[in-house]
């Protein structure tokens, strides 16, 4: 089941300038960054519990996030929805017709399993399932 | 001061569609639909709280809404930071550099005030500010 929002994704251009906005001119709390190898994405979390502002950045300039960027320079990259048991819910969706960006769930930030919805079935909105680990 | 993400707005080319899939598919509740007639958008609301994802769609089919989906079919269309004092926060904004869509923000949804922040100021993002009513 869907519990909540888990964050929302900023695809952001210049990552520094863009935690010191979201810092100094919004005046949100800075949690710390973390590199998502597997992903090849930084990001950069502001806690807004129970949900977040997690802004991503290309790791070493190269995967998806940069190829987002050089179509769009930045923007609402993607939201994400917190499921207390994942596997159950992208097979109900997958019942549903809905399509994903890969097999079944992965490793993501925050040791969270997750998966992405193909955007195609969302209006064009990439949407993220994930899953905290069962100590959170 | 920015107090919390008020919603996450997602610009859908079929209201009714799009609000059957957040129900039925992604089992949110309903909250209900507002016409915002000075913003010519059709609003749905699927709380989350304290936050809550809204659909917008062009009322009567005109308006901003109409021309974002004319260019992008849907997607993520903006996210709303809740202040405790709109006009302080916009006014630091102001100082800081930042361009506003409106001289001074004007009644939305929820009978909120509201204004929007240029997105060439935030990477491209629409950022709004809103302000709940003071018997909220």
């Amino acid at each position: 089941m869907i519990t909540g929002l888990d964050h929302i994704a900023i695809a952001v251009p210049d990552f520094d300038k863009a935690i010191k906005r979201f810092m100094e001119d919004f005046g949100l709390e800075f949690e710390g960054a973390e590199d998502v190898e597997a992903a090849q994405t930084s990001t950069a979390f502001f806690p807004l519990p129970p949900t977040s502002i997690e802004l991503v950045h290309p790791l070493e300039g190269r995967g998806p996030i940069a190829k987002y960027l050089e179509k769009k320079g930045g923007g609402l990259h993607h939201i994400c929805f917190r499921s207390d048991d994942i596997e159950a819910d992208v097979a109900r969706l997958k019942e549903k017709g809905y399509q994903f960006l890969s097999e079944t769930p992965n490793p993501g930030a925050h040791d969270c399993l997750t998966i992405f919805i193909h955007p195609k079935c969302c209006d064009g909105v990439l949407i993220e399932l994930n899953q905290p680990p069962a100590d959170h």
